[in-house]
């Protein structure tokens, strides 16, 4: 005891640390010792006077410390539930279409041209980088229908450090875009594979997810083969459901048999306690019920309905039932990351209020908690100046990626 | 004829010029050339083969000409329609609060610091920065209660060249904090002297506008006289309404007298053509015909309404019944600003698209309306490079100010 036999510390930072707790939503710690070791683990988060112990009993000296600013702080990383990798080159436009109609206008034709590996590569690299940039350590993302450009998306995802679920789509039902659909063997035997090779890659940090794009884009075979799959492998589970009305029409005429469209997901073995479902705008509480007996979450995404008049979700409705909404305990990461206790990896942003070109301003008036507050509303990624993913730097990025 | 007696134009800059036109909600005219006078006036707008005639009536040469590069283009100068300029110390905080509790608890103390010019000049010098880097090259202000600082306001309006009205604000009720309000015949004195004040110091592009709190904050006596105020002098006027359905009641007691909170203005003389009232979330069918009647505007602040669940404006409902909402027109300055037809004054904002940290992606499948809609939709102030108001550069800021 005393002299330490473990290896070094990979960081000891100090200074001000942000995060949600179980005593308090936003708990802002001042003064205060974090270390991380080096597999990525919070070993301790303690007050600055206990650094002589801490020291002590971790093996660090003064000098390993790095010390933040009194304009400077930590939080932790955010947690992007639902996102769509491909759609990535044309965000920020076409959204002059509801969804059925957009999907088949502008998604469709744009996701068909991931079968091109060098496309493909250019915008997941891109993505990627943008999203750690402003802030995202964990991303829950859909591919397209091809294996291979699904593949090299984890590949990207694992060479940039983000943590990620990573779901080859799949689809065996496309009237309005015959060329962008799969064969309902294909896209079983396809998952099969791509979740073999993707775990036999071992990143650390990428996983597959059993990816059936929504029921107007399924068969009940293909549902029933994945919910199956993912069953037998102990998968997390992501879709959409009921995200607008003319949706919820067409799976009513296309599954009459099923009460209604949760029904649609869990009987066929899609509704667990690893499964995230994107919008849910137009659950009935029945529905609700069911998601909460099993588990399963809902990834809210407003400006998504808002921009494509999907509807609103109401999201007390959501919480009356007890069902898990948004954000990281979504995806079943909640013993993992989250926050700042010990025993977690070390996902993590850090803070600069004052960095040069900072989008907003601060007063003297201003308390520290408004300081925060003024970030969370607006500010951006010129105030994220290092994104940390299991205690390992990912932005700035290295010169190595 | 053919040989010039004109002053030399200020500009002439030639590339793509984006704006609505009568012709169309977004017109976008690549190679065009678009002459600016001394005084700030567009004076032509063509297309760039009519470069030789241009040159040779406007006496400008081939070296006078700015090229914009392929990535950059021109688009008209941004208008909000409602600003608090001392609120700006705490914008992004202190959203936990509805209306008539958040004006009580955060607002009126903060506003009551601006007795003070030292702090006054601090925030509304910040404010008029951060206003014009983002592209707001005319903005409609409330200030507060005290005519000094609030004319300060207007000093530093003229001195970075932002266009805008100004509003000392006028309220002689204030149960909640005493010590911010005003004797009625204090506020009425104080705001022709501001009026008067801010006329003499004849600012090219900074207007007084008088500025009723809202319902809950005047006397009918204050509103009575400022309605008398704003007729004989033509000025504008601006307020708010119907913002919340608490502040609603408030008023139904406090005028008992009026049928609705519309008619409390528009008796008043306050509900004119130069009028606009904020948020309005709540109006009925017969207040809409009423604002459509006397052609009075409503400023949209979908946000504020939000964060302070307010309410929802029923945008469709408004324009159903002809009522001016939102930008430019609303202030009655259309033919001024808003778009780039010859004669009026050239308010600009040069994106480039890609901007050194731009924080979007551009893909080689974008064409220029794509570009145009990813930096409307997620664009910042990284991509607006110059400002323009008059035909004056007023971004990046001149070193004198």
């Amino acid at each position: 005891m005393g002299s330490p036999q473990r290896p070094p510390l990979a960081h000891v930072f100090r200074g001000t640390f942000v995060h949600s707790s179980r005593s308090a939503p936003m708990e802002i710690l001042h003064e205060h010792l974090l270390g991380v070791d080096d597999s990525g683990t919070i070993v301790f988060l303690e007050q600055s006077d206990q650094q002589e112990q801490l020291a002590k009993k971790w093996g660090f000296k003064t000098s390993d410390i790095r010390e933040l600013s009194n304009y400077e702080f930590f939080m932790p990383g955010m947690v992007d539930t639902h996102i769509h990798a491909p759609q990535y080159s044309f965000t920020g436009t076409r959204v002059d279409l509801p969804l059925l109609q957009w999907l088949t206008t502008y998604t469709f034709p744009t996701e068909a041209k991931y079968k091109d590996s060098d496309f493909a590569e250019e915008v997941y690299t891109r993505v990627v980088r943008r999203t750690l940039k402003n802030g995202t350590t964990t991303a829950c993302y859909f591919a397209t229908i091809y294996t291979d450009t699904s593949l090299l998306l984890a590949e990207i995802l694992d060479k940039f450090g983000q943590r990620a679920f990573v779901g080859k789509v799949c689809m065996d039902v496309n009237d309005s875009m015959p060329q962008y659909k799969e064969i309902t063997a294909d896209s079983v035997r396809e998952t099969e594979r791509f979740v073999k090779e993707l775990l036999e890659k071992k990143y650390p940090r990428v996983q597959p997810i059993i990816t059936p794009r929504f029921g107007p884009s399924c068969t009940e075979d293909l549902l029933h083969a994945l919910g199956n799959l993912a069953q037998a492998h102990d998968l997390h589970v992501q879709s959409h459901i009921s995200e607008n009305e003319e949706e919820i029409k067409v799976v009513e005429n296309m599954f009459p048999a099923y009460q209604n469209y949760t029904e649609l997901y869990d009987k066929n073995k899609l509704l667990t306690s690893k499964t995230v479902m994107a919008h849910a705008c137009h659950l009935s509480e029945e529905e609700l019920k069911l998601f909460s007996l099993r588990g399963a979450a809902i990834s809210h995404c407003p400006s998504s309905n808002f921009s494509l008049c999907s509807g609103i979700l109401n999201v007390q409705m959501v919480l009356k039932h007890d069902v898990k909404l948004g954000l990281g305990t979504a995806l079943g990461l909640d013993d993992v990351i989250g926050n700042f206790e010990v025993g977690k990896e070390f996902d993590a942003l850090l803070i600069n209020t004052k960095a040069s070109d900072s989008p907003f301003d601060l007063f003297s008036a201003d308390n520290f908690e408004d300081t925060v507050q003024k970030f969370l509303y607006l500010g951006d990624d010129r105030n994220i100046s290092e994104v940390y993913v299991a205690g390992k730097q990912v932005v700035p990025f290295s010169s190595s990626v």
